[in-house]
């Protein structure tokens, strides 16, 4: 059906192109790129040599990318690289006519800042160019948009209470390490908490609100309500939410961990002078830090992320509904190499990119998930190793 | 009587520039030199321009500070430098004829070890020299070898145990903060404990020993067995020791911070490749953590260091003595705009440089302070600002 060009090489880059070669019918051409194309030979080579072609490509750089576009012609392009460098790759997808998907949105390097505002800019010039952008489609934000559409869609006449509830009950056998790129992760986490209610944003210090939510298969678990992007469209896309807040679970060790990592100020995103050279503090830790990418064989446990919706269901009487899938790092490490974490990003963006292809989430313009029918989408988490589960009228805890 | 070079511009090498700047009928003549001499210069600026001269130097080049000794003929150098240092320093003085006093033991850069070898083996250079080396010669080690020395010569027939007890109670208001060089303090902080017991080393793991103990005027600390170099001089010239330990005492919070810092691998002494440079994070994170030069403004509290003996005293019969000096963060500040913890280590070195200058600690060769009578250094330390008290056959608790 079309060719796609994958652009980053760490965790989800590694799921992403394991998923995209598992539908060579959806898929018939696939160029892996990043900052360091060894990565992607490896990736390549562990996968099928023959069927994907890899580059060398600074995302940083608009030319770079439209040379490499221009040589490659994809039908989408499949973001996972940094979220610093969405809009260069977006930029780039407008001067070569490409499609586009993330999973993540733009965040300037130098302020850790998590709003659609920038690459929602762009909705008139992906519109005039006739060309879709579909922005945040991992699983969170991604199948957390997807399963609220769906709950809309199915179930609710008006749905009030969202509750996005995210555990990682993994354990990597490190003292400390972050799931993903630690220096997104660590910005994200150390933020301030938000959360929507009677249509204000609700400021907290950072892990000011948390209680013992229950996971399916897991147990109790300490959560935080954070502030998580998804939380921003969906609130804009469902005016009738009362209240939307996002729930993760964190270990004390962890909190300790991100809290001494700020005392010494090495989660600092402002450069420091070292013997005459801008370094980012946070930029070098990521560096020392263990790869999130090789956590992998030694993970055991499962992630469980779904959504907690409460309101009035279609047949006029209040209603709750729990939709949530279990991934287990094990298993996703069989299968692609990665942890449960990029498994559970890197499948939604190659469902995503698979939903455009087969034009069934193809409109001009910039959207989030729950713009589109969730449906099909819903079809294949099923089938590409993301099944989910619903509950029904059980109490939610939240 | 005589010029001296000092080496070091941190905290430490401004107390002691304060401090030779207050007896100059001792040091006629003074220089300050360090790698920024911007430093030196802020600092003579603030004591006295006209009787201070300042220099750039690399201490880690022996043909730059033979250079600079042959520029400045001092009697004595006051090497309050990096421990990495402090043989070229000593090479540098062979080179020169030029006598030698430090603070704390030489330790290779890339391996975190605390032993007098390296500069024990330059005692037949110094002495075919005619030149004096004073080894370690700040409170501890230094003081805690001066107490000990007196204590030998005025009350015990025999010392059997020996316990150095080091408490800092102050506060610098700090989430996390370290009080001497963050490198150095960490290197020596998180090695293993090992304590000295029947003619054996024991080996411990990092803090693994530890129980409250009461210093004056503080109350009972957290105290834990770590090892301190000057144990290692101590027990050779005092072969009667059966036993011979350091307490430290730590507060939870910096221990916490200490095992995140070690977690995240910041405390990692060899280099990683960072965008192609080598860089050693124990030293990038010293570029992050708070100066300890500026810390004294707003510490509060006290530090309190001393010996706690236990033997035979002159009279035959058992006895104990203790004996410390308690030092306050904050008229350390006043009078010299420096912390305790350097006010303390700076106090002694320029002790030391004065009583090799008065002829009272010169004989050629390399010694540790213990070697030399205690008693003109004892009374020093009663007029230059660090007091000090005893207590005769109370309970040592350790």
């Amino acid at each position: 059906m079309g060719k796609v060009l994958i652009i980053g090489a760490g965790g989800v880059g590694t799921v992403v192109a394991h998923k995209v070669a598992q539908n060579p019918d959806v898929f018939t051409e696939i160029v892996l790129a990043s900052r360091t194309k060894s990565k992607c030979d490896t990736i390549a080579k562990a996968i099928d040599c023959n069927r994907i072609k890899t580059a060398q490509v600074d995302a940083d750089n608009v030319e770079e990318l439209v040379k490499l576009f221009n040589e490659h012609k994809p039908d989408i392009v499949i973001n996972v690289a940094l979220p610093y460098q969405d809009l260069t790759i977006m930029d780039a997808c407008l001067a070569c006519g490409v499609n586009y998907l993330d999973t993540a949105n733009y965040e300037p390097v130098d302020e850790a800042k998590f709003e659609y505002k920038w690459q929602w800019a762009y909705q008139e010039r992906f519109k005039d160019a006739g060309l879709t952008a579909i922005l945040g489609c991992g699983f969170d934000p991604g199948v957390s948009g997807v399963y609220t559409a769906y709950a809309a869609k199915h179930y609710f006449k008006e749905m009030q209470y969202l509750d996005i509830v995210d555990c990682n009950a993994g354990d990597h056998g490190k003292a400390f390490a972050t799931n993903f790129n630690p220096e997104i992760n660590i910005r994200e986490v150390t933020q301030k908490g938000k959360y929507y209610e009677n249509g204000k944003w609700i400021y907290t210090e950072p892990h000011e609100i948390h209680k013992a939510l229950t996971y399916p298969n897991i147990g109790p678990k300490e959560s935080y309500v954070i502030y998580h992007e998804e939380l921003e469209s969906l609130v804009k896309n469902y005016p009738t939410l009362k209240r939307a807040r996002f729930w993760m679970t964190f270990g004390q060790e962890y909190l300790t961990h991100l809290r001494v990592i700020q005392n010494i100020g090495m989660a600092r995103i402002d450069p420091i002078i070292y013997n005459g050279m801008e370094i980012v503090p946070i930029q070098f830790l990521k560096a020392v830090l263990p790869n999130p990418g090789e956590l992998g064989e030694n993970y055991v446990g499962e992630t469980s992320i779904g959504c907690r919706i409460k309101g009035i269901g279609k047949d006029g009487k209040e209603m709750t509904y729990y939709v949530y899938n279990n991934c287990s790092h094990h298993a996703a490490y069989l299968e692609t190499g990665a942890q449960g974490v990029s498994y559970t990003t890197g499948v939604p963006a190659m469902i995503g990119a698979m939903m455009f292809l087969k034009g069934l989430w193809k409109k001009p313009g910039v959207f989030n998930v729950e713009e589109f029918d969730p449906d099909p989408f819903m079809e294949q988490l099923n089938k590409q190793g993301l099944p989910w589960h619903e509950v029904f009228n059980e109490d939610l805890e939240v």
